[in-house]
């Protein structure tokens, strides 16, 4: 315990109780929170959490450790196309944790909130002897019946991701060994892709009743795709010169052309990947446009090919690559 | 990380998909789980964490850790009236955690969900540098308006408890430093009240529309009762001698009187403490032989009596009683 950390009460009396809006947070002073419900919704719901030292590092920003947490949540939300409303925070802090980390923690959460349109409703602070953990929960709701599942995709659907891929993970790179030959803009780029990833909230609601199936790339695009190929009983061909890379990301491959595999099986995207029927093209185009982010046709979605060949990427030339690896593992 | 603790998809697949049972908990395998949503009713949430170490002790019998960690939050929404029909788990463990305690862990979680009648819909597994760390959020539901606050006390109410005050905090301190001149099955019922919380869910089903405030007792009676009324702009009178012990709270008393102290101040009880209005006392009768659980009158609601006086403790005779701290904090 260090004697500058404030207490219980205070922490969420100070930090936590003005990011509650709604009357069913009870300014977090109840046993629990109330979220009303519209006739003919569901609730979708959502878990994740971050360790300090495995998933953020002690000495990261507090307000990008907050607006990610929020953001990777709100992403598993997006990929079931549903509306965020809710949070709730479970805070584990260790003893290191002072009054100025918890307010630009309290702060990023503040903004990324705001961003989202959603709010805290409840949660739990306590101290830890171990590294700080915490906990997320984001709950959203879409209407009975158009939630985004895995397991829609079918042969012949078209496949699609939004934004830029691989970003993140170079940014990573840069972070831990640096990336050689790129402008610092470039690397700063990258490496804010890494720190501040956007949940696809607003794709998420033009794709309900369009897309047959999404996931939302946080392992790694190939890895992702898999799991979505595998849960809906087919295959995918993935054209790597398809792949929307940011000009940073093409400045870095263009230095080190090995680097496309750390784009295709690195993590920390949070973009989506889905697929619409292929009569649906035009539809994808108009949502492009409305929401104001690339969707690219990265590849079709075929018959099932056997458990061991999910996916396919091949080349220009329509030759086939392999990875060693599709994606993260988390242990 | 140790050889034989299994991956992150072994451990959702072995131990953590078994306890699905919804369609929408969509057997741990899509970005989030959906909760289906009866009209008109809304949403209780609560979010608990317990850290090895801190809450528990990591040699403690794994599926009891398991079935508090599940017995405190549905205790929370039994606070409020709640219908427990969900809950989430994100799971952090650490290095030493290994297939027989995830065996074990998961045994006890599916016990205690057949118990409450409610199953897994999701979550998240990661491994930590620091104590195992696990949270749980628990879902409910409440007819819209039906939900118990902590504030809706008024002056003239009857203050209930249910069961018996100040069990588990003695069977906690016979863990930790044994209590004199009790016998062992005396010892071990107290043990037992501490590591087996009930949470009160058929009685909150029938203090729906009758009680005016609910809070759980879990860091302590006068604490837990200083928070209602304090919501409740009241203050409350207890009688000592009309608060409800078991017979081993009472061989434990007898032979140290001063343990009153503790069985008023400790915590970890999980009975609710309830307030109703003074005309409905014979409806208290009614639903405690209806739920086979004791009911007491343990006092009365004031009127507000200044922020520093807000429960009055007095013995047989009227004569006020006072305790250097309240309940369990946090930090």
């Amino acid at each position: 315990m260090v004697v500058n950390r404030p207490g219980e009460f205070e922490i969420i009396e100070t930090y936590f109780a003005p990011l509650t809006k709604e009357p069913g947070a009870f300014g977090l002073k109840d046993d629990a929170a109330l979220i009303v419900v519209d006739p003919g919704k569901d609730f979708i719901v959502s878990t994740d959490t971050i360790i300090a030292g495995v998933h953020f590092m002690p000495a990261d920003p507090p307000d990008l450790v907050a607006t990610k947490l929020l953001a990777v949540n709100l992403s598993d939300l997006a990929a079931m196309a549903a509306e965020p409303i809710a949070y709730t925070l479970a805070a584990a802090w260790s003893g290191e944790t002072d009054a100025s980390w918890l307010g630009r923690f309290a702060d990023g959460l503040k903004q990324a909130q705001e961003t989202y349109g959603v709010s805290l409703y409840g949660g739990d602070t306590v101290a830890t002897i171990g590294p700080t953990t915490l906990t997320l929960t984001a709950i959203g709701v879409v209407g009975k019946g158009l939630e985004l599942r895995r397991n829609g995709a079918n042969a012949g659907d078209g496949l699609y991701i939004s934004g830029t891929i691989g970003d993140a993970a170079l940014g990573l790179m840069c972070l831990r060994q640096g990336l050689n030959g790129l402008t610092k803009p470039t690397a700063d780029f990258l490496i804010d892709r890494y720190r501040r990833p956007q949940a696809r909230v607003a794709l998420a609601r033009e794709l309900r009743g369009l897309a047959t199936a999404a996931i939302d790339v946080s392992d790694g695009l190939i890895a992702d795709l898999e799991k979505l190929t595998v849960a809906s009983g087919t295959s995918a061909l993935v054209t790597v010169g398809k792949i929307p890379l940011s000009e940073a990301a093409q400045a870095a491959v263009e230095r080190s052309a090995e680097l496309i595999e750390v784009i295709l099986t690195g993590g920390d995207d949070y973009e989506l990947l889905f697929t619409v029927p292929a009569s649906c093209e035009k539809n994808v185009r108009y949502i492009a446009a409305h929401v104001a982010l690339p969707l690219t046709r990265i590849g079709d979605i075929n018959e099932y090919r056997g458990k061991d060949r999910p996916v396919q990427v091949v080349d220009n030339a329509g030759l086939e690559i392999s990875f060693p690896r599709s994606g993260y593992n988390h242990f």
